[in-house]
């Protein structure tokens, strides 16, 4: 069982060092964690975000465990050199596919959202988002057209089987929980959404039991906030899943608790915390790792099968949340160790 | 002085009907209104949602007074031929590259968002959104590849000139404003994007007293739900506007009260509620007609520099609403007939 810890920048190694020791706290026979650069802390060091060492330790592993990248000394480097290309190449080359993003609000924490109590309360969805295409990945740059001008161009798209692969993990998913997928696209102006709708509805000849809806991005970023009750799973592109995943989670408010899983095809996944590297509070022992420490928990499920364990970490969570133990973004006033020591003895 | 009238699909005759005769009550010296088909309406007189004798009319006039497009019997239709491609046409022949976006709560109306009071009362924002370019129309289609795959594709674009343009309206936005400018891009990934920020701060130099920013739009999509009254104008491209104005409209509440501009460069301009076409509560009379009303009012004031009149209108529907004259999105119980005598009343 080798996992494959990839701290990377800002509050990413405080985070992530509170979710080692859980993991390492659970003694698991066979456990071995592997530490790898990723971001501006690998440009630093090696010259690229994502350096080839980097990829090969992935490449050994069962999974990733992943801090957070984004460091603002790199905001002028040449775009393949920037922080950032550490998550898009390892989504890229190890083929990362499917990002599963559920908003939940915690019990106890209904205060913490902007939305009135009764209906942040009744948020429990799940985004299925592609990660592998679209415009990220599309051919694109910057040129200059016959007359002079300058003009920046991104190529988007979606072939076929890209859509059928995310739409079965949006069905399966759907299985597992209410049976009802939204498929979300702007094809009254995209022939990519318009590919994306035909292949979703294809698709779902295979799962009678769902129920499928299309919705415009538009309409969808209107009925998150009117009612985010409404939905179940949410399946959607690459650009549109950036948007409406980040949306939804601050629908939930805590966003220092919310985890995620990117998945490949098999067992193989990357799991890490929705929030950023935050540098401005990064090394001042503020963050909260329980988001770091709840995708460690995703990860010991989704990719090592190892259900109990994932539970026991999720419920010492759950406890050091109701016993008051809460950090900063929370309304509290725990610090990022002290939250970890907190998890480690309730586990 | 001529308007051209454009009802369009669902709610929007009703709608404009009422608008039409508060413009009517004015008594305008000189004003002509003149009708034109659009949407799935005129696809069914004409064969097409944007005929060219309505082209004509718009072409002959000083403003559009605009309802909605949409029909679900079109939905199958080849896309150059279904009612959105109304709305898209106009835009782009007739040069209405800047959509302006108010988004501000009715005092009193405090109760109809989702969001707490306290965080709905703070918003007071203008999404300035390009309508021109963009993935919306660039090259697309679907195209089979070499090993037989379908792909859908878009080309996402915008030149120096088309983001300058803008700019220009975003910046002169804020500076009638609390002149702070949020400029939303995904610099992060999209070429487009990078060159959009590129020329937005080469055209802040012209603009000393404004403070920009720059925000990608996924965290916007967040900030808005987090602290929306931090925003004073954002500026962005026509897929970002897209959603996140709609995402803005909808944390006001009620986007019954909702109008947009859509301007070209000098004084003409479109104006249009920003809720849709409503088919299922077409031709029952309980669609509330303030938007469009709205929207008249703004076409008086910017068009036709008109101030005292659009004052007028916005006074009496503020009187409306203060007397209880409330239509069913708002919690209310008066029809379209009866909104429009009411506003009418208190001219
Ligand atoms: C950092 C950025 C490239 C990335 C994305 O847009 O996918 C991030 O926003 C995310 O959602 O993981
Ligand atoms: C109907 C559709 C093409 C249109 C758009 O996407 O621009 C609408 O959503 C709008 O915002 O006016």
């Amino acid at each position: 069982m080798r996992i494959a810890v990839f701290a990377g920048d800002g509050i990413g190694p405080e985070v992530t060092e509170q979710a080692v020791r859980v993991l390492e706290k659970l003694d698991l026979p066979g456990l071995e964690l592997v530490e790898g650069d990723v971001g501006g802390a690998a440009y630093y060091k090696h010259g690229h975000p994502l350096p080839q060492q980097t990829l090969d330790i992935a490449r050994s592993c069962e999974a990733i465990l992943f801090g957070a990248v984004g460091d603002f000394s790199c905001d002028n480097l040449e775009r393949h050199l920037r922080p950032e290309q550490a998550i898009l190449g390892l989504r890229k080359e190890l083929g990362l596919f499917a990002n599963l993003r559920p908003a939940r609000v915690f019990p106890g924490l209904e205060d913490l959202t902007t939305l009135r109590r009764e209906v942040a309360q009744t948020i429990d969805l799940l985004i299925v988002r592609e990660l592998n295409g679209d415009v990220y990945f599309g051919e694109k740059g910057i040129r200059t057209l016959e007359d002079g001008r300058r003009q920046g161009w991104d190529m988007m798209s979606y072939a076929e089987d890209e859509v059928r692969r995310i739409a079965h993990s949006g069905f399966k998913a759907a299985m597992t929980r209410g049976k009802r997928l939204t498929s979300v696209d702007k094809a009254n102006v995209l022939e990519t959404s318009q590919l994306w709708r035909d292949v979703v509805i294809e698709v779902s000849a295979e799962y009678p039991e769902v129920e499928l809806s299309h919705m415009y991005v538009d309409n969808a970023a209107m009925q998150l906030v009117k009612n985010p009750g409404q939905f179940d799973v949410i399946v959607t592109g690459n650009l549109f899943g950036d948007i409406l995943s980040d949306q939804a989670s601050m629908c939930v408010g805590s966003i220092g608790l919310l985890a995620s899983a990117s998945l490949a095809e098999g067992s193989f996944g990357l799991y890490e915390p929705i929030h950023g590297s935050a540098p401005d509070i990064a090394g001042k022992n503020l963050a909260n790792p329980m988001a770091t420490i709840l995708s460690a928990a995703m990860l010991l499920r989704h990719s090592l099968g190892l259900e109990a364990e994932a539970a026991r970490i999720e419920a010492a969570v759950a406890k050091a949340l109701a016993d008051g133990i809460k950090g900063g973004d929370l309304g509290g006033s725990a610090g990022t160790r002290e939250i970890g020591d907190a998890v480690v003895e309730r586990l």
